[in-house]
């Protein structure tokens, strides 16, 4: 697989490379990344650090290496890079360190519990990461990640959470909407760089994930979901179900706030991480890791195999050159993807 | 796989789809043909109906979905399509159906214990299938039918079969011809369509699936077979071994009366179905079933290897390219390669 | 994989194609060699031969017939071929054999326990190969080979035994140069078509290989390696040990004469052959395959995977495109990366 010449991924711009918990000081993580070769670790005084995945002398994937404190020494003939990518140590003849004996070092920001990676030519620029900070707080046993593998385009993933109204069709009983939702013209909103899609709706008994915490689980509840997509990859998702009479927000509801974020690792595969905060049963470890199993079950055994079977189907052609009939529930998703063209094509100039 | 563009195969052709029996009222069958993911299902008043496998939306493989009667239902999003390609459901925002919400159909004809599809652009006429009636008639016992998927483009197999001198070589004892049409020039004629070869022999004793049916199985017999292509691709085979004086045609002697029909999945495998109905022993199932599974081994193991091994060594060349020597065996297949051609030439114009 | 132009490789060269003891006069040895697909076997009074391994009728693998004698039958139409490529016979209508009825035979030439093949379009020149005519002299329980298949271009592994200061660095215990080559520079030599690289130096214990059969085992010994590369794919290493005041070579030291030669399979897989024979209990049968063993384990366990990354990585791209950091160490293997370019580039005129 070759680099991709610009053009093919918007570059400026962060995107999630790990999970936080993935990285230690002793181990190295080897992940590709927009078709690049990246080793991620962290260093011993606790800085997740990246650098190009290739010694610059006779092209090893330095994950092949070891660490030597904060550094990686190549397995072929020795060399040594620091997390600022230059080589501290050439053992070689006079160990004169050759100019160029250097790999690229990738900036990278942690939070929210990811380690965020920018590959673009502009200075990485923190205020570009949106702001997920309601994951960060509360009890951490409200909080859960989980991660797949997927062998579709990044793009095919943010149509479908960008369109809620598949959850109608494709998923099974734990977050059925009981076709609520398709009828629906959601409310779609585009401010600030964040293009956002809201549905209300009614269902008995509310969303399964939900109900058991509604004073009464049987009956109808008022819900709402809320998709927040902001560039490249990242779509925030708060969804709430009441059985009162207080406004459709997270605070007033049984709910949860997530986050979507995908990265390309090719044009045809991608690193899908999913992130939830709920606001109920906090405390509860056991709760919470059937939850996350529960979830990432939906979405690897539902949403990635129609996704991966779609992208089998276009077999590498550009979405729009195939004429998709477009309909109301593709407001939302047709809006991401031309405003990521837009970004994308203004990069190139 | 892309869709390839016209001129890579003949279009405006019946080409086999599946046997009949694959197809019933509850299910649905997803098969690649000429490169198109085509759906093929059968009404519940039983007609053989085959539409595009891939919504108009989204681009989801229908056949992920699942039937409502006669309907077929997109597992992302909702949306039913019938058997003439018609969206008639939409169940999002106003219901309103888009004008372009409809897939390809495909025309069908049932005949011959197949169904049979056309692709092309002009209007599908059943003239143009051969009459293969004859596998018709008779008890259910003497009718039987086997499948193949061969990784080697069609032609290959078409040339295999409108050369039978191989049958001296490749095969083992029970179809042998014992060395007797390798000496011979088969008669080749091109008459209305039809491109045909003909062989008359002796063999002692007779080929080992017949001569257990003739007075006396351990003595000489006179054997012919001819083989009758029709394009695109279709070789009726017709074989049979007597002792007495009577002439070389399938009434008069002990033998069968076959179909080989091949249809390209795409330009490198292809799809391979065999029917067969024998004049002998009429009744019997359980020998039905042991010669379809001796005749379908002799294909499968002894002709297929070696037809894939030879698309191996081609590599993706065009026959003719690599510039083949050929003999007074090849007259037949060439003859019918070259028509091929210039058939799929003339519908590029 | 098609066939591919001249440029690729270096033709007029000899290339080991297979070892002698891989031929009799029974079988026949399928292989790909530079992109070609070759038959080898051996007459029955002894001749290695080889011939394209495809019929010039239908292009079916003559492999998979079957040996008449010298002859091979192609198994497809009962084509009959001698090991000069000629048509023999044609079992079909008047059995004339058409003219250009024959495949290519390949002149072979059989040394040093290798046979090699030639496919250049100038004439065979027996003094293109060297001489490597120690592998011959001496016991034959001293004398050992193995052969590992490999996924990476063969330059790869011409560049790795050409700079051995990798040894330092990669391999584990039975070969460890405990860092002494690394510091070196060593000797590079452009002589008469062979480049050479040259260490000498001192280490304790002496190399594992040979210690125990030094005067003293845990002590220091000098110690010398000399690599001599000739087109197109040869390295002859010499290495020896002594704790004596003696010169550092062959003769009077404890230590082997090896080759590596390697043939392209294709322009991103290579056959890789390594034979040794050693100077030091000589007659121990037991002893010799316990080592090849070794040899091979540490070629197949450490170099091979760490390369085939390294070709992974490259994904097809020409190495001096890629920019690398060359240093003292490089300077014997672009030696020869630029010879080999140089030679490739006056065949293409």
């Amino acid at each position: 697989m070759l680099q991709k010449s610009p053009g093919v991924f918007l570059e400026n711009a962060w995107y999630a490379a790990a999970l936080s918990r993935e990285l230690n000081a002793t181990d190295m993580l080897a992940r590709k990344l927009l078709n690049r070769s990246v080793l991620l670790y962290r260093t011993r005084d606790g800085e997740a650090v990246a650098i190009q995945d290739r010694c610059p002398h006779r092209f090893v994937p330095l994950h092949l290496g070891k660490r030597e404190g904060d550094e990686v020494v190549c397995p072929y003939h020795g060399l040594k890079f620091n997390h600022q990518g230059a080589c501290t140590h050439n053992p070689h003849g006079n160990k004169a360190i050759p100019k160029a004996a250097n790999v690229t070092a990738y900036t990278l920001l942690e939070r929210y519990g990811f380690v965020w990676i920018w590959f673009g030519d502009q200075p990485a620029d923190p205020t570009k990461l949106p702001d997920y900070s309601p994951l960060d707080v509360g009890h951490e046993n409200a909080l859960a990640f989980t991660y797949m593998h997927t062998k579709a385009n990044y793009e095919l993933i943010i149509d479908n959470v960008m369109d809620l109204s598949h959850v109608d069709h494709l998923h099974s009983e734990i977050i059925s909407t009981r076709g609520q939702l398709t009828p629906l013209i959601p409310e779609v909103r585009d401010e600030a760089g964040v293009i956002s899609a809201r549905w209300e709706w009614k269902q008995t008994p509310g969303m399964l994930i939900f109900n058991q915490f509604l004073p009464k689980p049987d009956d109808e509840a008022r819900m709402f979901v809320q998709v927040n997509w902001a560039a490249p990859a990242n779509i925030q998702l708060t969804i709430g179900a009441t059985q009162g009479n207080g406004p459709l927000e997270l605070d007033a509801t049984v709910g949860q706030y997530d986050l979507h974020t995908v990265t390309p690792e090719t044009e045809t595969t991608t690193h899908y991480w999913f992130a939830t905060r709920r606001n109920h049963l906090v405390e509860d470890g056991a709760f919470n890791q059937m939850k996350i199993e529960a979830m990432h079950g939906a979405f690897a055994n539902e949403d990635l195999p129609l996704l991966e079977a779609v992208e089998s189907e276009m077999a590498g052609r550009e979405f729009f050159s195939m004429s998709p009939v477009l309909m109301s529930n593709d407001i939302a998703p047709v809006k991401v993807r031309r405003r990521l063209r837009e970004m994308i094509d203004a990069q190139a100039n």
